[in-house]
């Protein structure tokens, strides 16, 4: 088989988890990745085995703070059929330029505008839109969590519409400096939040409006979320979808007397989850609860984590490698990814 | 005129500060506070001039800890017209006994049960149906800021639905030793939350469900409300009301540059507020948008002070001293509480 080669342009919280998810999959092959500060993140990667790039005027910078650099990110470019643009939000469309210069084709996040791309994409949702395109934008942490639901309720029943509750983490566990820690902000004091938006980008002319706060804490967004479907649904239908859907994990949380974002964090750690990521979507299965044709629930987006299938399904859709289910298949596999019950 | 005798049993969170509105209400007597522990707040009572109660065997303890204990608790209810209980929540149901056989009137706190008064009480929404009743329970501080809203907006046009999220703060500030400190709890993991149960004990015969979860700060509570009213509402109508109505506080976030709790509470201290309280429930006025016959909104809850001011309106309700508007009037004006814009 011959390998897809994909480059790393950013190793941030994304581009890490994506490269070590690109070494697993038998289909493709990690080019290298591209950082701009030598940081403990560039050791780490180097450790690894990583081929390192940067920018032309920080090769003398690494080199001096004994990293070894493969070459410049233009280099690495031209070396790889594919570019995961994982840099910080709205530097990619700069970069967009460069790959469409050498022609390569490349994999935006949802930090960047959705008009940098030619469609946005949730692997469960919009696959097959996605295949042959050149720009694809991965949807944020938020939204991958909100469509991986929609998606599966709305391909049983017709959703006509979501007023739901987003609680933001603050900041990322390595984010030192970042705040708040004694507040709840709401972020915006405006609503809809651009969430709602976002999700349009994908499930398309649904009624949806959200709302966003931020708590202190760095573990995992929570959603809560109502949702009005066109039919009447029980609960016990619902469980049996959203248990029979990859990247959902409920969370029976009267057995394992466990009901926060800090539970789901040290289940994945005593499970030996790399990094103790969870990228499903973890559904308090207690919270779910059905009201006429209404739909209440709750669950945790990983935000570190959650977007990383998504990526490696959306390499395989640019390139139509495979298949929807195909891909959605291998990348479980190759990443441990559950459907079912976390506990 | 003839003071009301009041007396204050349980001296913590609300009843200090009840303790300290009711020695600035012009027809009312503050007759003492009970205490259990003998801790910094009895000390800071002391400084104050209340006298102090406790339970019989807790005499001794006081007097060596160099406090003066005034008597046994029954000797203050014995001494009352009417009793604030703010125990801690549950005790207030077994000493509704003994309130009982002194035949004295009490004012319960959120804490109990509803069945143990006969009126579950929030001033603007039933001030009426309290007037002469010997037991009243003031609901609970997100209940009493629920409230506050709905009934406004109840008056205004006819609610038809309310869907809502509750993100609580996870303990007081004096709480050293609560957490979670780097969590989001779903408290319960389980739709709906109590406090939609607790709305309909004043606000009869609305359709509400609500959620909760708990983040990891001490400042202040913030709901986040999706309401479904029977008529098209328009935001200028919504603003005209709420910024008309007593114990509700407009934030303009965009020309204070204040969208959190944090800044709230900061305001509060630069505005010299006595506990930097806020009584008020504080409403994030760009946050209130329409949407045909739906009106989302988000505001703020002081969890420690915003059932101040419902107690002292309780007491002369049970006593039948003056109206349901004289009596909102004296206690906002004697307490400070605005209405309008807080900036």
């Amino acid at each position: 088989m011959v390998k897809v080669k994909v480059a790393i342009n950013g190793y941030g919280t994304i581009g890490k988890r994506v490269a070590d998810a690109i070494r697993l999959q038998p289909d493709m092959e990690l080019i290298g990745v591209a950082k701009t500060s030598p940081n403990y993140e560039a050791f780490t990667a180097m450790r690894k085995g990583y081929k390192l790039y940067t920018t032309k005027e920080n090769i003398q910078k690494f080199q001096n703070s004994g990293i070894n650099v493969a070459g410049s990110i233009e280099d690495m470019i031209k070396d790889s059929d594919i570019i995961i643009d994982a840099t910080p939000g709205g530097v990619g469309a700069n970069y967009k330029k460069i790959y469409q210069e050498y022609g390569k084709k490349a994999i935006f996040q949802g930090g960047e505008k959705s008009d940098v791309a030619d469609v946005s994409f949730s692997a469960l949702c919009n696959y097959n839109d996605a295949i042959n395109k050149n720009y694809i934008r991965v949807v944020s942490c938020n939204t991958t969590g909100i469509l991986r639901v929609l998606c599966t309720i709305n391909n049983f029943d017709k959703i006509e519409k979501v007023r739901g509750t987003i609680v933001r983490r603050a900041a990322d566990p390595k984010e030192v400096k970042k705040g708040p820690i004694n507040s709840i902000v709401a972020d915006p004091a405006r609503i809809p939040s651009h969430h709602a938006k976002d999700v349009l980008t994908v499930l398309k002319g649904i009624d949806i409006i959200t709302s966003a706060l931020v708590a202190p804490t760095t573990l995992m967004h929570l959603h809560t979320l109502f949702i009005t479907t066109r039919n009447k649904v029980s609960k016990e239908d619902l469980l049996n979808i959203l248990s029979n859907t990859p990247r959902i994990l409920l969370l029976n949380t009267e057995k394992a007397d466990a009901e926060s974002t800090a539970e789901i964090m040290e289940i994945a750690r005593d499970l030996g989850r790399y990094r103790n990521d969870v990228p499903e979507t973890v559904i308090f299965e207690d919270s779910i609860y059905t009201n006429g044709n209404e739909i209440f629930l709750m669950y945790g987006v990983h935000q570190e984590s959650i977007v990383v299938p998504e990526n490696i399904d959306a390499i395989r859709a640019s390139l139509n490698i495979m298949s929807r289910d195909e891909s959605i298949r291998l990348t479980n596999e190759t990443l441990k990814i559950g459907k079912g019950y976390l506990i």
